[in-house]
């Protein structure tokens, strides 16, 4: 591996991909003194924008991949659908360290492997069943006849892409050809009537020290996420947080981790998880000392690592969801923090930005963001 | 003038400069969802580091600044010492706006007329006298005998480079030659034995409001700012607020402006000022609700403009000065946010980057700050 020298600033870091998560990567690796080289898409895409380094290619080209690893010092990701085994081959190459490691990537990337992780540490979470015939997924409609049950592609699933839910034989026998057609098979786990979603990020250094960001509520419109609040106190978090460090410990793991949670009565259950940093985490750009853009930085450079504290009592994000196609209407936010990603195109659903606002609780924040928000029009 | 769709994303905002402060410009106009465009300078300075759009190009190549200016929605500047002249005609011919407007660059530019603008508004500075000749010094050294004097050239002084203290005959006796060189002449004031420093920015948009930001204490430290504490109460400081307003509107004047103030007795003096944005509040990155970079773009768009709120009961920001010339060397900051502005070259004096630190009250959040600056070499 490269010796990198982790006191030198001008480090050059590899960022595969060119959205808004690494936009906002390669913005904090600015400011700590490092060289975001942002690999991907094309010169106007989001992360492009916000550097002089910019290399085109394809995530799958591994000759591109290569002299892309070759030239930078240490190298991250924006999304987990990324060819673990390649970068993992080609790391080891180059000598060029990756983290969150292919290994992770490969075990979070799979709905199937990521829900026996989380098996694996105690960690609670829904009842599910591997399914890649139709006949698998009648045994489990069977099996959880009571609740009905959600039907998940177990690779390149996201805001709700990828996710069915089955309440009745008749959505069962719609699903009967994406079956067939799906190469990497899904997971059928137990719907859950839950109270309210929430979410936590975890972080751990090469030192092994694990620090987490706040618990917050998170909640989801047409399955993308509509707005973040927080923070939450739950009788459950010291319990969750224990075993999600037992979990990256055994893995090794190096980053940022981001777990959606289901409440339900009084437990916490985890519903998904992603080995990157994640937009239930954006409002750390604003509320926290240190935002998750950083902190996942200074975990893969092996800083030591402390909790970041809230600045204030409430904070919220909502954020700014395409809907017309139209050219976007920024009218001026009053109480937010804008955090705009550049994007030429407007398309309904699509993530063009966020608000961030601090109040002195959780709820006033939110009803403030909501406000701004009407400012905008997508 | 062309029509500047305030409202619409991706506006491109011309940047002349390529050093620090066009650097945390240019950050912030990315997060407004707007495209900063880098004028001068090589595109590895710290500005053309942080977008895909850089200019190479001088300051004074009249065809070059041109295109630039054609090729931008509206203009903005990170130091004073431009040819107001030519920006003004430029300007009108590409119907680019620059804000501040040449007018506000020509009189803030000059010492001179910056005394005079302060008097023309009843706002206390020290007194002076122009210098152009050594006769003109020997007068001022009279006038001003029994404090001694500063000698400030009247252009493109900064960081104590173009100013030189007079206690003695023989201090006036070997500025003789510096006299007869310097085409712009000087500004002789009388020296003021300052309790400590103080700095106030005022922000002041299109439709004519006008903000100021926290009152702060500055130390600097062989002419340069070493650091930076607040916030100050002080009874002077609504009175000098009404007059800085006044001043403003009088100008028409559009952007942030920077007021360094001796504190004198009961009394503040203003000591200098910049019609941009400034070191003395580096701070507000961290510290308040919106920062003084996102303000003034705010101000030169015409948004409606709201006093940023304090994020923290004290903060502090300390400069990372060069100085041995050797690579730099970054250890872990534990209690501050590290802002670098990626300089190749060390330097002995050389602004490398800030510190900022918020705490329960400004002196302990300095003391953090100074504990942190001792992980750093440079």
């Amino acid at each position: 591996m490269k010796v990198v020298h982790l006191s030198r600033p001008g480090l050059r870091i590899g960022l595969l991909g060119s959205g808004q998560l690494a936009r906002m990567l390669a913005l904090r690796a600015h400011s700590l003194g490092h060289t975001p080289v942002v690999y991907g898409g094309s010169p106007t895409d989001p992360a492009a924008q916000v550097t002089h380094q910019h290399v085109a290619g394809d995530l799958n080209d591994i000759g591109q991949l290569e002299s892309f690893l070759k030239s930078v010092d240490i190298a991250t990701f924006e999304s987990e659908f990324l060819n673990a085994d390649l970068l993992k081959t080609l790391s080891e190459k180059t000598g060029t360290p990756l983290y969150p490691e292919p290994l992770s990537i490969a075990l979070f990337q799979d709905r199937l492997s990521q829900k026996q992780l989380l098996l694996s540490a105690k960690l609670p979470t829904s009842d599910y069943l591997a399914v890649s015939t139709f006949e698998d997924l009648e045994t489990a409609f069977e099996r959880f006849n009571k609740t009905g049950l959600v039907l998940k592609k177990r690779r390149f699933g996201y805001d709700g892409y990828g996710t069915f839910i089955v309440k009745s034989k008749k959505d069962l026998a719609g699903l009967k050809t994406l079956l067939e057609k799906e190469a990497y098979g899904f997971i059928a786990e137990r719907f859950v009537p839950f109270k309210r979603e929430l979410a936590l990020s975890a972080v751990r250094n090469h030192r092994g020290q694990v620090i987490f960001l706040p618990l917050v509520e998170t909640f989801q419109k047409e399955s993308r996420c509509f707005w973040v609040k927080g923070p939450v106190k739950h009788k459950k978090r010291a319990d969750l947080q224990k075993k999600i460090s037992k979990l990256l410990r055994s893995l090794n793991y190096v980053g940022i981790v981001a777990f959606e949670l289901f409440e339900v009565g009084s437990e916490l259950l985890i519903n998904e998880t992603a080995p990157r940093v994640h937009n239930s985490a954006h409002y750390s750009l604003n509320a926290l000392s240190k935002d998750q853009f950083q902190l996942h930085l200074e975990a893969i450079l092996d800083f030591e690592l402390h909790p970041p504290q809230l600045i204030s009592k409430g904070f919220a994000m909502v954020n700014l969801l395409g809907s017309s196609g139209d050219a976007p209407y920024l009218g001026q936010v009053v109480h937010s923090q804008l955090h705009w990603y550049g994007k030429i195109d407007n398309r309904p659903g699509r993530k063009m930005g966020h608000l961030n606002v601090l109040a002195t609780n959780p709820e006033e924040a939110l009803k403030l963001g909501l406000k701004d928000l009407k400012k905008i029009k997508l």
